[in-house]
């Protein structure tokens, strides 16, 4: 049974899986400095004596060391997530992703601890520059980066495999995501919409045309192909120890169809009012789609189309407005 | 007229790089810590009154933007350079080559200097994923990195790709190189083999089988590269303003075939000592050999082959012993 340790335990993706590794019969040993996470969302693992949350910071690397020791794999999911915000704050990026990460990796050395799973992002494809307007593989050409969030993202992938095939860790599964959705979503479009609504009701800024086209998947599914590649334990038999894997639906909409979507689920037309151009921010890649045959053939299959996560991310913020009163990065 | 900012100046290729633009009419800004850059190798630049030295640090953000001020373009060419040592201090390759490509481009955005040249490496395409076999083009698979310097000129290259495609920068060129050989050479595989003949001219321990083959530039040809591109402002009319050139011979040489150039050249015969295994050392590259399509398209053509290169490289160590007098990284 796995003795595990997770980053950012509080996070939106990082408290359902402890969730579901405490269900599993795991032992957990979650580390958050609660500067974005949410101690409510680790109040069902909380009340299990396979839990223990330690507060702490991911640039602590004694604290850490001292922490997992014992564990035999870390999810290192803390990040500073806010993708779109980077210029504002350029050190942010590299203090909590990319320094973070180096400083996890050298906890586990001194640890002792050879498994480690990350959460990176589809971001790191940049924008393909080969053939685009098909699904992303893995083996894609070397990107061109085009966020700060990216960029530190590529460089603690960059240093989880030099780490891995320079013999320091035994297996490292790389999963670069499409956005994800479901319940304690609390940062993104879905996020934004409904806050906004709830605010207008009768009218919704989009930014960009509304004709990005995003691919998506729900938290639950996320979570399910994470611990099918790491029973499988394919970086055991692969020639790398590091193993890289997209991790999406293979279905992708337009913002344009999100909207619907949570318009007709809340039973709202609003007038949208489109910032124009045709991407969102500086640095939003317009075509974000991943070609995931390599995750689906560990024999994984999504059980949520992107309207069902879109519907259930929708619900959970209807039955958790909460989310919009406390200090939250959008 | 350039007004050039150079990091590492007292470095081996950025030295090189000085001298050839102040004779180009350039003004010049040195920057360098001394740490292992050789003042002496700026001797002639210290007589122009077109150059001026700094001595100072890549992390210190302030003085570097108060020192390229006016400057219109920065080199960054400053970087720890020792491939081979990094699991002995692995803190090393990310501050002075993650970190500071960080601070460097900070210190830009602070000073107004809106293009950039980066000296990255061959080895950021790690070991090539998809066809090995075949010359290493720029847009080959995303790359698995097996070395932490690797590691940190990846996350440099990612950095700077960020600032450039998020607007605050109007030109960035990043080189990948080959090793570079020519005067002022100071550490590598012909400092070693020459070290090793001036102890011990009977015999030549060589990491690995010898069978490992890699490609060479010497260093006017690697400055001419750079210079063809800058002066063409390559990433003014392209769709990106970040432009990536693979830097290299449109040959490779084994390692063998070196140390026979090397012996013919000395006129010594000694005894092959291999500590056996197809690689070096931990991280390293069997096969270095990039697809240098892309900066012949330019017009350019490298003047020396890899023979000439490496001859040059050891009359330079022969009339320049002292540099192994003084504390080098070997």
């Amino acid at each position: 049974m796995q003795r595990a340790f997770v980053t950012g335990a509080a996070g939106f993706i990082a408290s359902n899986l402890v969730d579901h590794l405490l269900a599993e019969g795991a032992s957990v040993v979650g580390w958050d400095n609660l500067s974005t996470g949410q101690e409510r969302f680790l109040a069902s693992a909380l009340t299990s004596p396979s839990f223990r949350l330690v507060r702490g910071d991911t640039l602590d690397r004694e604290g850490m060391a001292a922490a997992m020791r014992g564990c035999d794999i870390v999810y290192h999911l803390a990040a500073n997530a806010d993708v779109r915000d980077g210029w504002n704050h350029p050190d942010k990026d590299l203090q909590q992703n990319t320094i973070a990460t180096f400083h996890v990796l050298e906890a586990m050395r001194a640890a002792g601890v050879r498994r480690i799973v990350f959460s990176s992002t589809g971001s790191v494809y940049g924008e393909a520059l080969v053939t685009p307007d098909r699904p992303t593989p893995e083996t894609d050409a070397f990107p061109i980066q085009t966020s700060l969030y990216a960029a530190s993202k590529v460089a603690g992938e960059a240093l989880i495999s030099a780490y891995a095939e320079g013999g320091q860790l035994d297996e490292a599964y790389i999963f670069r995501f499409v956005s994800i959705l479901g319940e304690r979503y609390t940062h993104g479009h879905v996020f934004d919409f409904y806050r906004q609504l709830l605010e207008h009701p009768d009218w919704l800024r989009i930014l960009g045309d509304g004709r990005q086209r995003k691919s998506y998947l729900y938290v639950g599914d996320c979570i399910s192909a994470i611990q099918r590649v790491v029973t499988l334990a394919t970086a055991r038999e692969a020639k790398h120890r590091t193993q890289v894997y997209n991790l999406g639906t293979p279905e992708y909409v337009e913002v344009n169809d999100s909207v619907r979507t949570l318009c007709t689920s809340l039973n709202l037309q609003p007038e949208l009012r489109y910032t124009g151009g045709d991407r969102g921010w500086v640095g939003d890649n317009p075509f974000i789609f991943l070609d995931t045959r390599k995750i689906q053939a560990t024999g994984w299959k999504p059980a949520c189309t992107i309207r069902e996560g879109l519907v259930r991310t929708l619900r959970w913020l209807e039955s958790n407005r909460w989310v919009y009163d406390s200090r939250h990065p959008a």
